[in-house]
Order: structure tokens, then sequence, then C-alpha cells
């Protein structure tokens, strides 16, 4: 065993500081708008939903930001989590490049969510919050959200699309192992989700919807929050662990990566994984090539417009200045639910309008394709998000075949794929299909944006 | 952060060697016996089934066997595997003793299995085999053996229990991504499967049909063999990776253990983790307490007999002096589907004649109930298996706060339980049974044994 496959940390390497990009950037990205008076929102409007200190890490202008000794606490649980090379799968491929991943799906609720999940309910207990809300859809982000109210004693309760809620049991089942409440959305608990109802009894809901019943919990009661698990600026900022150790690491493999390419839906892994990575670009210390990718059934960057649009379906959030395609667009039903997000974190859609990294949209056969082969020489099941970034990986990599260039590459595998293999079984069963996006349901869409 | 919570070692402390305990035990087990002669089999008999590496290695004295480069260079994949000290679970017991648990579950499928199926496919692949067969029941062994198969370029054909076939799609799932094909059992394509279905076309199958099956077509083809996941002496010596690691890890830690306790199901998991303890308990560097932990729907230590018996329902294999229930005997269904084995590993029941180690038997939801606190203080979800260990290891931790005693307990999670969330929703919502069994059962199985 000569080279390495995986470097591991101590636990005393978890980094004691989240990265704050917006210390390092040009520009600062434009300020969420108050729907009404189309001023930027201030810490009294995000009081009824969010505690102080993250309304603070939000807006926060400083580059590090202290990561508090119990989060710590918490994320040695599982953190530092490994960067491993890819040896078999540049071997199946044939490649000289050399392919690293970072893999977040050891967490607790196998997927890099509890990054921010922890530090949420963290900071929510501080200020004497008994009780967390949120949507999710596939559930990721609700069951991270559920482990991370465990620790800290909180009541978690979350409002999961009716149609996931249907189809992915097993998904509920955990975040009832870890004592959460489970509604499925549209529910009868709440304004909202009585006013679909009535109208619509049998709805498989929707984000939109959740989010609007979490959010009219929360708001009505002091005791209780809210808690969102991607799009926002500290959400992205505690997801920087990933990256920060995966800097670390890569130095231990003796290398400078060429090209760092993560999937994106809100954002927020993305984001974990390269912004420390552009950090030491910005300071010159190399010089990678840094790819977003996204599924072409919601193809926000590369087909979006950037424009001020609401965060929800609703139309209940601030304005957010983002990459969108209308909050009205509803993408095809796609395996990977992570990534079928309208709008795009407004933190990496300013820094995509200053050209600081690409963007490229694939088809999802093309992804499970990628799984299935990186299943069968790494052996771990990636979830149907990360997929999208190993195809490109793979691309990557045949690319280098071709022109016989020793890239060094960089991803992120973000979550395992064990609540997904009914996706599997249809790509393996060749019903899986490659949902074409016609420009006049984007156009339709990009119609009902507020024009601000 | 003051002491350590995880100690993880490089991969270059991944064990060279397995280490077989017959080496050091004061008498050897009893050997199996072929049903015909009443002779001890020899490797004429096996070797329609097993590649000779592993017939050598089923018989063999060395205290040690070097474990080759090949399949030391796939366990680099998540070799060697965390052991983790579980602060949060002892701070909720208010316990002083302290609990530390070797993590299997980062493997690729999921368990401790692939540490025997990687060296079975490797040897099997170096013999000229081309394909392997195998039987599952919840699919742990076949999505191991599917895996190892991948890495090998072996095909794998996999019997799986019709009823878990039908209630578990998405471990079948699993194997068909690393690219197995699996048959509901009883199947039409084996002469044993048709003979069943032509007198119940209903039938939800059993382990011992799907081992007929799996026996029959490695038995017809001479590119075919026979893998098994737990019983025979070297996959029992193939396990002893994760007791070598925890030995080095648990002294890292400053720590000798006073209990050591383990889940016992054929036995592969208990073996694995406990044998170099073993050793090291004979060569009196320690001396734990080593406890076995069996379902007392399956009481094989506790209320079997010590005896020659059939490995499979149909009586087709060599006869095995092991502690039994009888091949005859049908645990209930407890969720626990790797421990409902009527028997135990002749080489564990051997040292347990000799009074080396302890054993106790629990019902499924004082399990549950471990498991629970388990997943809500320490993140992981435990598969049913474990919570086995998980529960012992809390009693023995409570009576330590009552004595005051700050013993050292040691316990393998041998797998998450992400496919078997289920469960759980049955222990949540109370509708889980906790099996009473009544001697009857035991007796009527118990006269049926072949009486060598």
């Amino acid at each position: 065993m000569a080279e390495p496959t995986r470097v591991l940390l101590d636990e005393s390497r978890i980094p004691r500081n989240w990265y704050n990009i917006v210390a390092d950037l040009p520009a600062p990205p434009p300020p969420p708008l108050h729907p009404g008076t189309l001023q930027p929102v201030g810490p009294v409007d995000l009081a009824p939903l969010f505690p102080m200190d993250l309304i603070a890490q939000e807006v926060s202008q400083d580059r590090f930001i202290a990561i508090p000794e119990s989060v710590l606490d918490v994320y040695r649980l599982w953190r530092p989590t490994p960067l491993i090379r890819a040896r078999r799968l540049e071997k199946s491929l044939g490649t000289p490049a050399r392919i690293y991943y970072k893999y977040e799906g050891g967490s607790p609720s196998g997927s890099h969510k509890p990054n921010t999940a922890v530090p949420q309910a963290y900071y929510n207990a501080q200020q004497g919050v008994r009780r967390l809300t949120t949507e999710t859809g596939a559930g990721q982000w609700g069951s991270a959200l559920a482990f991370a109210s465990a620790q800290y004693g909180l009541t978690c309760e979350i409002w999961m699309v009716r149609a996931s809620y249907d189809q992915k049991p097993y998904r509920r089942s955990l975040m009832g192992v870890y004592g959460a409440k489970v509604h499925a959305s549209p529910s009868p608990v709440t304004s909202a989700g009585n006013k679909i109802l009535a109208e619509f009894p049998d709805s498989p809901g929707s984000l939109g919807i959740a989010i609007s019943e979490a959010v009219e919990v929360a708001g009505q009661h002091d005791d209780t929050r809210y808690a969102l698990g991607s799009v926002l600026n500290h959400v992205l900022t505690h997801q920087t662990v990933i990256g920060e150790e995966a800097v670390e690491q890569l130095a231990a493999f003796g290398e400078t990566p060429d090209v760092i390419v993560g999937c994106t839906g809100g954002g927020s892994n993305f984001a974990g994984l390269t912004f420390p990575f552009f950090r030491e670009k910005l300071a010159g210390r190399m010089d990678p090539v840094i790819r977003a990718v996204e599924p072409q059934a919601c193809p926000t960057f590369t087909r979006g417009t950037y424009a001020y649009d609401f965060g929800d379906t609703a139309g209940f959030t601030p304005l957010l200045k983002m990459h969108t395609l209308g909050h009205d667009f509803v993408p095809d039903p796609i395996h990977a639910g992570g990534l079928r997000y309208h709008g795009m974190a407004p933190l990496l859609s300013h820094m995509y309008e200053l050209g600081m990294f690409e963007a490229v949209a694939l088809g999802q056969k093309e992804c499970f394709e990628a799984g299935l082969r990186f299943a069968r020489t790494e052996g771990i099941v990636p979830a149907p998000e990360p997929t999208h970034a190993l195809a490109e990986t793979i691309a990557e990599a045949v690319r280098c075949r071709e022109s016989g260039e020793e890239k060094v590459i960089l991803t992120a595998l973000c979550g395992h794929g064990h609540f997904d293999l009914s996706a599997y079984d249809r790509y393996l069963s060749g019903e899986m299909d490659d949902f074409a996006l016609p420009q006049e349901r984007i156009d339709q869409a990009l119609a009902t944006l507020p024009g601000v």
C-alpha cells in the first residue's frame, strides 16, 4: 500500500471557525428586500423567525465566525469527514486524472445537512427557543434537523411534502426515530394547510406550501422559530467546515486542485466545499476551475435569470436577488429532490455574476449512470443529488484521458443513496425519464417575477 | 475538546493478518461430519462448493493468516473503521462506565459483512471461478457479496427469501446496484425451488430453501462456487480485522476493557470483535468478561443444546457440532433477521462449552428501546441486530450507575439501520411483539436432531 487512499483527520483538526466569504468578495451581494416596502429587511423583520445570533451571521462581514464549543462537541460524532482518492473509479475510466471526493454521507442523517442543523439548533436553544419548525421535501433536511434538535432537547416539528410523505416512508421514519413530529403537508394544523385542503383535499403538496405552514407556526409562538436548510448566507457559511477540512486534506495528499466540481440545488453543499478554495484562489495560492452542476430539469444558473424573486412558491418570504426560474416554476419530478428548487443562494448567484465560477446542466440518466459506476468501483452508493457532481467529474476525467492531462479533480459526495434505491431501480429497469424542458415553461414562470 | 471521542487509524494500520483463534485454544473444535459416512468431511467433499484456499483456511491451525495485498486494497475503501466513545449515551444514562463502540456500518453495504465477502470473492477469482452463488435473508450478506463480486469482476447470483424479497425491496435494489442477479426463493431456476413451488406455489421461502438453491447451482457448474456469510471458521477468522483494530484503538484511548459485549446470530460479528481480545486474555494481558447477546426468540446458547446438527433446514450440509435449537426450528419473525438462525458457529459453540464466555438472551422491545436511545444520543441509527448488544451494554452501564463502578465496556455496532426503519416505526407505534417462546417448541425441534 504505497500511496494513501483516504486522508482522515484527527478530531482536533475540526475547523474552529466557519469561513464567511462575504468578507473577501470585491462587492457585497445585494440585500434581501421586504416585499411590501422594497427596503432591505432588517433584524426586526427576521426576529420572529430566527434567533438573533443567526440573524447576525446572516449579515456578518467578519471573515471568520467562531464555532461554539458545544457545536464542535456534536460535530465530533462524525467530523472530520474523510477525503478519499477514487483510485478504483480512475482505473475503470483509464484516466490519468486524479479524482478526490470529500464524503459527507457518514453523518448521522447521511448527508452534509447536519453541519448547519446542529448550529441552528444550538443558537435557538441558547436563546431559550423550545421548538423548531421546518419543511422538508425528500427528507434530508428534515432528518438532519430532527437529529440536531434531539441533541439540544428541542421539539422539532416538520412539514413534509405529502407526495414524499407517502412515497418515502423511511425518511419520515428516520425523523420519528430522532423524536421529531412529522406532518404531511398540506396539514390540517395550520390555516395555510387548511386553506389548501379545503380547495384541494387530495393535494400532493409542494415545498412552497410546506414552508408556509412551518413559517406560520413559528410566527405564532414566542417559543418557536423556523429553520432553513440551504439558500441563506448563514447556512452556506456553516457548511464551510467541508471545504476547510478538504483544503487541509488535499494538501496532505500533496495535491493542488485543477478542477472543483459540486452539485447545486439551493447551493449549500457547493458553497460548503468551494468557499475555502475560493479564498485560496483569491489569495493566489491556487487557481482551480470551479464548476457548479445542476439538473437539466431545474437549470437555475444556465437558463434562469438574475433577478429579485420570492424564495417560496406562495410569495411569503423576503425578495432575494438570485438566479431563478421564477417562483411559480415546478420542476419535473427528477429523483434528485434536493436539486428541485426554482432559485439559488443569493450569495452564489452574486458570485456567478462576478464570473467566479462556471455552471453546467446534466440530464438525470447520465447522472445515474455515473452513480452506478461509482457504486460498483468505490462501493458507496451516492444519493441522486451528488450523482450530478460525479457525472461531471467523470466527464472531466474522460476529457483528461483524451488529452492526456493529469488533472487533479476534487468533488463532494454530499450524501449516500440508501434512501433512494427505488430511483436506481427505475434507472436499471430502463424506466427513467430524462425530462426535456421547453423554453416556454421557463418563459411562463419568469413572467411572474415581481419585477423589482 | 479535551479527551478524544473517536480514534481513527491511518490506513497503514489495517491489520496485515487475520487471527485464527484455533491455534490458541486448549482443545480443537470437533470436526464437521459427512452425514452419510459420519466421518470428518475432507477437502474433496468441499471442493465443489469452495475454493481450495478457503478450505485450507477452514481447517488451518496457523495462528495468523496473511491478508492478500489485493484484499487490503479493497479494505482501505472503508477500513480501519472508527472506535468511538459513546459520551452522549453515557451522559444520558448518568453512568460512571465508559462505553466504546466499534462502528462497522460505514462499509459500502453498511455492515461488517464485506470483511469476509471481499476475501471470499478474491480467493474464488484467483482460482478462476467466474460466478458466486449465495442465499440471503434480509439482505445484509447478499449486498456485501454483490459489492465484493463487483470488485473482482465476478457474476453474483443471490437467492433471497421470498418474504424479504417482497418486503425489503431496498436491500434487493442495493444488490442490483452492485450488479448482482437476485432471485426470489423458492425460484423456478433450480430443481430444489421447483419442487417447493410445485407443492406450495405461494411459499414465502426460508433461509434453508435459499441455501439449497444456491448450493445446487454452485455444485452443477465448474465455474461457480458458493459463499457463506457466517458460521464457518474461515468466515469468523476474516472478521477478526474488527477486533485487531479495536485492540489497538482501545489502547490508544488508554483503556483496558472490563466487559466486551456482542450480538450473535451465526456468530461472525461476535467472533470478529472478540477473538483478538480472547487472545489478549489468554496471554494474561487483560481479563475482560466477554458476553454474547442473542434474541429471546432464537436463544441458541441459552436454551439450545450442544450437538451435531445440520446447518440448513433441508439437511443438505455437513453435520456441525454446535449449539442448536434443531434445524427444524423456525424463529418468530423478529426484526433482527441476522439473528434468526437455529444454530451457532461451531467454533464459538466449542468455546462456550469451554466456559470462555457468557451468554444472555433479550427481548426485542428492550433492544429497540436501546436502539432509539442510541440514535437520539449518538446519532447513528443501529440495525436491529446490534441493538441487542447495545441493550446489554446499556444494562451493564446502568448496573455500574448503581454500583458506582467505572467499568470500561466495549461493544460492536456492526451495521446501520437505514434499511430497517419500518421496524422502528412498528416499535414507535406500539405494535411490536415481544414473542414468548414456549419450551415445547424447542423440545419439538430438538427431537429432530440426527442423534450423532
